[in-house]
């Protein structure tokens, strides 16, 4: 019998597939393949003895164990939104009553994913600016391609997002007459995802100054997202950018305990100007009333036991050995090659790599192809950008030495080498030979 | 420093607040009150040992700690998929082939609530049109509300949703020109959340033939809400909607593990027409790129040791006898009082409860106040109806007999029949004394 074709939504249609997808499927058709692309964490330094222990105390007492295997509440397990709140103030120095938050100010979400997915939701129609660094996390691009946002930039240097190329936005789209449109601005502010650049403490303080200054005309939400911030290798702790908002009106202050703590445990959270708790929980209640109750009684033991403190110091340790091994790698392969360079980051899982301008590492590059062969792999960088005209860096590269082991590290680096020997190789060779 | 108030989404603007915050708060604020009204499950049969023994098992050794610790992937946990897809059609006596399935129609959700969400994301534009029993599942009302879909039911009787009154339903759509904008039919079609009413075999097999025969002139999707599926106490397995779907073209059944196994384990599923997943996948990914993976561990786990199946009948003992005992009770305190009737479920945790016409359940009412003042609480029926003029039935009660205890189940409903008293004493009072 026949049957009509479906009829997606526009939502529907306007969800581009994820770029990444087939490097995942790469990665996965070829075990060889040193894998410089997922976001993947260290899988060695997962705590799974300590996890084990707070489940196996939680689940032996029938009290903590039928609340943990119920229902819980829509916002969140409300010991856990009480030591989030605590914990976010303490990174900076600080009580929560200094950053004007109180523990019904926190959201816990499945992932800080869900909370980019439902600020979006909650904030945005189509038509609606957010501004972000360029680059930027490419999975959040997605969302906002979902919503019909425009996507408007803020170039990056070394101290992270320019203030004055912020500035210099701002005053143009208000010469456009689009300022009412602008409802976001999304930063991760703290060893970036995707270029492992961090926001400089002089640029945080500028940029809350200019935020508060426009906000007379126009409430620009700063989505702060903090993901990797705990993991910290070397330097001072920097504010946050919720330290410059005392009153609770400016910041979502955006977290996860997935990269300091366990992915498999999927949860995150947010704190939040208190105007916004009421929507998005009703949103919430709408997606799923409530995060993973299991996951949230676990962290609350862990936070509790200080086994959660414990953990991500060793962290620290772990991913700054890596770090270096990728920074030294890049070194020793890529010291001589003029025209390279790469990011030195202080904490995070990234690296921003990027190739003379004449070698493409785009999808279906020579470079990709020759990496791929030599079994390594990495995210172009063009993923990172947004661009109306279409014009976009071509020559960079995410490296992350999140997943791969010291030696793979090394390896897949020095493959990346061999890659870019057999590309230039290529490229000298007269044409039609 | 003044600041520009925010000016939320359309998307926010139109999702209601939950209208059951208030009675959760009652609930919260009297230790003392016997809620008939959550949609809590039992506590004292939650699963803690063999979940406690699963997690256990998977996190003692290194390699399965690993992989549930990990980030997983978007659709689901592969091995969990195959068993999802066994275990549905194995509850109608088929195999995934019969049923014109793979594991690869399998997506996992946070809970079936966040598929509910995504379906209507993926399928809904404003202004479409969902079909929905009446009354039926307030919390899905919410979320169509949240998409500006517009909702038209289906009457029941004690066979559940009328099938010719649907065929009714559908001519007038498409005399009015709208058929174009059906989207979705939405049915809770085991133990009905919240009448406790199920579809008949017969009407299952007329529903698919109405479905099957209008797909020539529009697609309309089933969405099987099989949540209570498995908590049966009485008759034979009825064969799914699904069943009649061999070519997987018309019904995405949703399951769940919260009612047959763990809330706190929050996990739910799809099976779904292929050409659903990818889009769906992809929404998935720019939501949370994946449900919690330690809890798709466990349930694996639970599957494959034979925990699960075993759980679920011990399930079914606990649930029958609350359920028996609500219904003796009811008969006991109002079998006396006329034009006071209820339904008989034959599975699931809810009874609807219909009082006599000139007694209001609604929020406010005098009853409401009165089973409150006397400790005991319910959920007003007029939640489940969605009605354009505002017309709605006003008498009836969801009472759930899932949280409470066989002792506090007795006493519940003693008090909702001393509020009873109360109300009808009140009425009979001269005006003005």
């Amino acid at each position: 019998m026949s049957v009509k074709p479906l009829e997606f939504s526009r939502k529907a249609k306007h969800t581009p597939e994820s770029p990444i997808s087939y490097f995942m499927e790469q990665a996965l058709q070829n075990p060889h393949l040193v894998s410089l692309a997922a976001g993947l964490v260290d899988a060695p330094s997962l705590p799974a003895g300590p996890i084990a222990k707070a489940i196996a105390d939680i689940l032996a007492d029938p009290t903590t164990a039928k609340a943990a295997l119920q229902y819980g509440t829509t916002q969140g397990y409300l010991p856990l939104l009480q030591k989030i709140v605590n914990h976010v103030a303490s990174l900076d120095g600080l009580t929560p009553g200094d950053l004007g938050v109180t523990p019904r100010d926190v959201l816990v979400t499945t992932g800080s994913q869900q909370l980019l997915y439902m600020l979006s939701e909650l904030m945005i129609d189509a038509g609606d600016i957010v501004i972000t660094e360029s680059p930027s996390y490419f999975v959040y691009h997605s969302v906002l391609a979902g919503n019909g946002t425009r996507v408007m930039t803020v170039p990056m240097d070394e101290d992270g997002l320019i203030v004055t190329e912020l500035e210099t936005l701002l005053q143009r789209i208000e010469r456009d007459g689009e300022l009412h449109r602008v409802k976001l601005l999304y930063t991760v502010d703290y060893f970036q995802n995707p270029t492992g650049l961090t926001l400089s403490a002089k640029r945080r303080e500028e940029l809350m100054e200019v935020i508060t200054r426009w906000a007379s005309k126009q409430r620009i939400l700063v989505l702060e997202d903090a993901a990797y911030r705990e993991l910290r290798y070397e330097g001072d702790e920097l504010p946050s950018l919720k330290s410059f908002d005392p009153h609770n009106r400016h910041v979502i202050y955006a977290g996860t305990f997935s990269k300091p703590c366990a992915p498999g445990l999927k949860t995150g959270y947010a704190v939040m100007p208190t105007e916004l708790v009421e929507p998005m929980v009703r949103l919430k209640g709408n997606h799923d009333f409530g995060s993973n109750n299991l996951s949230q009684h676990v962290l609350n033991r862990l936070l509790e036991t200080g086994a959660y403190a414990a953990h991500v110091l060793e962290l620290r340790k772990v991913y700054r050995e890596k770090r270096n091994t990728m920074l030294s790698a890049l070194e020793e392969h890529f010291g001589d090659l003029p025209g390279v360079s790469w990011t030195h980051p202080r904490g995070g899982m990234f690296v921003w790599f990027t190739m003379p301008e004449e070698i493409a590492t785009s999808p279906n590059s020579p470079f990709l192809k020759a990496a791929i062969k030599e079994g390594v792999l990495y995210i172009p960088g063009e993923f990172g950008y947004v661009s109306e005209t279409g014009e976009k860096p071509r020559s960079e590269a995410r490296l992350s030495y999140g997943d791969a082991s010291l030696a793979m590290i090394r390896e897949g680096v020095k493959r990346l080498r061999h890659a870019a020997d057999a590309v230039m190789k290529a490229s000298r060779q007269p044409v039609g030979v």
